[in-house]
């Protein structure tokens, strides 16, 4: 199995980068990610402020894919998220929904063994997951820091890109040039003071094409739900533009108008916060497979 | 059991009213509603353009509780939600997070059966709730249409006001005034085209106080979480208000610090959209119990 090291970083998704691993299609391979500071935070005497920022949200790859073209979509299938003995939380002033309330910043190292971690006597189950991955963007759309979501993916910090969820990303660039990092062993929608339990992790993955389909913003396929993953500059314009999609999929994959569509949106679909705390904000919008039943959501496409 | 008919309604949460009905604390009573057009709309080829706009959202009431004084909190236990036989559910051009993509207005009857509602073809679970639920709002804050949420509670359209949950309200005026309405059979977190499957009901409740507590919004409790309910003009507004009050339960609830109840709210708070549609947007920030695990969240407070 080939592994990607954690010295391999970006910190910017774009549109023409350098691969440091070629994969094919249907292989399963390991990425060795760093945690969101680069390992720079080892005890609760470091803080965030006293950190190098320019090594702030390093994303592992990029990885090419071969086969992949501009037009297709990446499949990508989380097989496994490996978890540290130690995961790392922060508050810094200012930061977070309410940062003006912190009055300084702070750092708890957080000890993990099996299922559970632990932080300030509390047993806490672990929720392992991805919170930057993504693919290079579109020329059009420009390059990202890897700490901004967009339609490319990048730190969209959504709690089902898990285990056994499958991300779906559109091909902007030849090999699509796969990049992630920023796991978390635990973190609730919203990621509300701006870190969730921080980790460095090996993740295993296998990814494949669907090709010529199109899809506008990253979705997330789960045992039970699609979801539209969309960003913009407040929740507001990432709802919009999550639902709009959740709509046209609707509409196409059971053959009905657009307003019956809407309708159906309205009682089926649960629009689900992500994060709050990144430069763009991050929904998805979540239609049940029992609503929408198709093998894939891209065949009607 | 005392029953409250359904023409006696409110427009408008008051800080005076008249009530309709007195209940004493522990009494069970039934309360019937009407559905957000008050019955106006019976066929498809009614559009809600043609309705009566100022009978729309009526809220059965006030029901005065006996003993409720402001400063007080008034419990209110979801027993029952009675299902009618059919639902309705509209669009409308301008309305909803699509408004600008609605071309016409459209009218949809819905039958109910059961556990399910019929939609195009579709089955679809219900999961009966309580759209407008709330108190008179306290001098301060002054009246609200039956139509926005805010502190006193009224149009929250948060799915987990369903039955076998308790809500509890703020008493700001004596016998805390209690008024519903606007149930539906089945909706969506964020309610995405401005309504759910509508429907009139009859909801059965249990009343009761906890003296001399405060709290500032509404909170749900169901059977694994507590849920902070806070509204504002933009979903980031109330995403702060219902933050910044699980954060401050963690803390006295768990007795630590304020960053450390902060940094704990990351991990394993979920901050959930209810409404995305109505004149305040809604959402709750929701803390499992396995975490808070108080028998009351309000004894520390």
């Amino acid at each position: 199995m080939k592994k990607i090291s954690s010295d391999k970083v970006i910190y910017t998704f774009k549109p023409k980068m350098e691969e440091v691993e070629k994969v094919l299609p249907d292989e399963i391979f390991q990425v060795e990610t760093n945690d969101c500071f680069y390992g720079q935070i080892k005890k609760e005497e470091q803080l965030v402020t006293e950190v190098d920022f320019s090594r702030i949200n390093p994303a592992t790859g990029p990885i090419y894919v071969e086969n992949a073209e501009p037009g297709d979509i990446l499949k990508v299938e989380i097989l496994d998220i490996e978890l540290p003995e130690k995961g790392v939380i922060v508050t810094v002033p200012g930061e977070g929904i309410l940062g003006e309330m912190v009055e300084r910043a702070k750092t708890n190292i957080i000890e993990i063994d099996g299922d559970f971690c632990y932080f300030n006597g509390l047993k806490i189950p672990v929720t392992p997951m991805i919170g930057v991955i993504g693919v290079a963007p579109s020329d059009e759309t420009g390059e990202y820091p890897t700490g901004s979501p967009w339609k490319h993916g990048g730190n969209m910090d959504t709690k089902d890109i898990t285990v056994g969820s499958i991300v779906y990303f559109p091909v902007n660039q030849p090999g699509a040039l796969l990049a992630l990092g920023d796991c978390h062993a635990v973190m609730g929608d919203g990621e509300v003071c701006v870190a969730g339990c921080e980790i460095n992790s090996k993740v295993t993955l296998k990814v494949n094409l669907i090709k010529r389909k199109k899809i506008e913003w990253p979705i997330v396929e789960t045992k039970d739900s699609w979801m539209i993953v969309a960003s913009g500059k407040n929740l507001e314009e990432a709802s919009k533009e999550a639902v709009k999609y959740a709509v046209k999929y609707l509409e196409t994959g059971l053959k009905i108008s657009w307003d019956d569509a809407y309708m159906l949106s309205s009682m089926i679909l649960d629009l689900k916060i992500s994060q709050v705390v990144d430069p763009n904000k991050t929904v998805r919008a979540v239609i049940p497979k029992s609503i929408l039943s198709l093998r894939n959501l891209f065949e009607k496409l």
